[in-house]
C-alpha cells in the first residue's frame, strides 16, 4: 500500500533560479516517513523519546524529473521496501497536485541506532504495524500509477 | 570593539525574488557570534558540551537595508551590548563587502541557561575574555564607519 | 479578526540544543501571511507573477517566550497593522497546539515593489479584500486571548 | 586533480539528534562545486546572470558513512566525472578535517539549460577550463587517498 500525504512549496524553499531548491525535496521525504508512521499508530517524535532508539540516514538517491514552483501543492507517496531487522528503505514519489506531473523519485535508506550509535533491532510491533506500507514490487510503479 | 568576519551567500539561501531570503540573515548573525566567541578564546561547542550551559534566543530585530545576490561577499561584524549576570545582547551590521552597501543590522539577545531551561549565570571567566567586544555606545555607530 | 492556520515541526528545523531553531519561526510567520492572502482571495503566488509586484521584507522581530519541539504542531496566528499606501505589518503569535502554550510573539513589516526594486503603491483591491484581518489594537491581546 | 575546500558545520544544520541534518550536506556540494568553478575562471553567478544558462540538478545520490557534529570542520572533495556536452556529474568526498574520518561520499549530475528550460550545450571554452577537475578513475579513490 502506498501512503499518501501533501505539502506545499514554501518561498523559503525556492531559490534564484525560480524553483525549489533540490536539498530541499529530502524535508518532503521527511514529512512523508513521518506521516507513514504516525498513520502505522506509531509517532517517530515518541520512537525517539520512549524508546531511545533513532533511524539514521545512511544513503539517498533522488532523481529530479520536473521542477517545483512556489505555492506549489505536492502529493508525497511514500511505501517502504527492503526491510531488514535493523532498518529499511522508504521510497518516495512526488508528482505535482494539480497537473499529475512526477516531479522526482527517489529512496532513503535508514539504519535503526540507540543514542549511542550502536545498530539495534527495530522493534518487532514497530515493523508488524508498518508492514502494511511494504510494497512487494521493487519500484511499485504499477501501484504508483493506479493509485494516482 | 567590533568583531569582523565574512561570509558568502549560498545558492540555497537566495529564493525565487531573486535575493537571498530573509531569515537567512540569521545564520550570518550566528557565525558572527560563533566566530566572536571563538576569537575570545571560547569555542561556543565547548561551552555546551564541557558546561553544560546554552545560550538560548529571547529576542531578534532586524532591519532590512539593501538586498544580497547569490555568491555576494558579506561582512559581518558582531559586538556586545547590554550584558548582564545571566545574557548579553549581540549586535551586528551587514555590509556587501565589494560596495561597503548596508545590507541589515539588526540584535540578537542571548540568556544563559542549563540543560533543564533554568537560568544561570555566565560564567566569569567566559564574559571576562568576551569583554573586549563590548561596545560603550550604544548603537556603536562611529566606531562601525571608521572600522568599515 | 485574526488568522489562524496550523504547522507542524519538522525534524530538519530542530538543533542540538534539542529545539526549533530560532530563525524557523519565520518560516512559520511566511505560511501564516500566505495563508492570510490565499484566505483574502489573493493568492500570493499570483500577486508575484500576474501583477509584477513583490513584498519585500523591511524589519522583523521576534521574542521568544517557550520553545517548540519536533513534531509539535503549532498555531500560527496572524493579523495585519500599520496598513499604508505602500505596505503593511504582520503581527504573529504562535502557540502550542497541545497546551495553548505562547511560543512567540512577533511582527513582520512589509513594502510593495515592482520587479526593479521601486516602491509601488499596493492595488486598492488588494488592500479592501485583507482589510478584514487588520486589528484596531496595536498589539490585538485581547482579541487573541480571547480566540484562542 | 580534487578541488578541496572546507566548511564548518553552522548550529543551524545540526538537529535534535545531535548532529547535521542529512540533507544539508548537499549545500555543501553546492560550496564544492561553486568553488571548483571560481578556481577554474569561471564564477557560477556569472555563468547565469551572463550566459542566461543554469546548472540544473538531475539526481543526487549520497552515501553516509560518519556523523558531523556543530563547529566541525569538513574538508570538501570534488571533482569531475562523466563530461557529456549537455551536462556532467560532480563528484565528492566530505572528511572531518581533525581527524580525517571519511563523512559522506557521493555525486550530483547536472544539466545545462537556458532560461525556458532546454537543455543546451556547455560552452567550450567553460568546459575546457574546467577539464583539469576530470578523474579519470570513476571513484578516484586512490587519489583522494593521496591527497588527503
Amino acid at each position: 500500500m502506498i501512503h499518501v500525504t501533501e505539502v506545499r512549496a514554501r518561498y523559503a524553499e525556492t531559490d534564484v533560479g525560480g524553483v525549489v531548491y533540490h536539498s530541499n525535496y529530502l524535508y518532503w521525504f521527511e514529512i512523508g516517513r513521518t506521516e507513514l508512521m504516525r498513520d502505522s499508530g506509531y509517532r517517530y517524535a515518541d520512537f525517539e523519546r520512549e524508546r531511545g532508539l533513532l533511524l539514521t540516514v545512511a544513503e539517498t538517491h533522488l532523481e529530479y524529473k520536473s521542477p517545483v514552483r512556489y505555492d506549489d501543492a505536492v502529493r508525497v507517496e511514500s511505501w517502504l521496501d527492503d526491510v531488514r531487522r535493523v532498518g529499511f528503505t522508504v521510497r518516495h514519489r512526488l508528482y505535482l497536485k494539480e497537473t499529475g506531473v512526477l516531479v522526482c523519485r527517489g529512496f532513503i535508506r535508514l539504519a535503526c541506532v540507540d543514542r549511542g550509535g550502536k545498530v539495534r533491532p527495530i522493534p518487532v510491533e514497530v515493523m508488524a504495524a508498518m508492514e502494511k506500507w511494504v510494497e512487494p514490487k521493487a519500484e511499485g510503479t504499477a501501484t504508483a500509477r493506479a493509485s494516482s
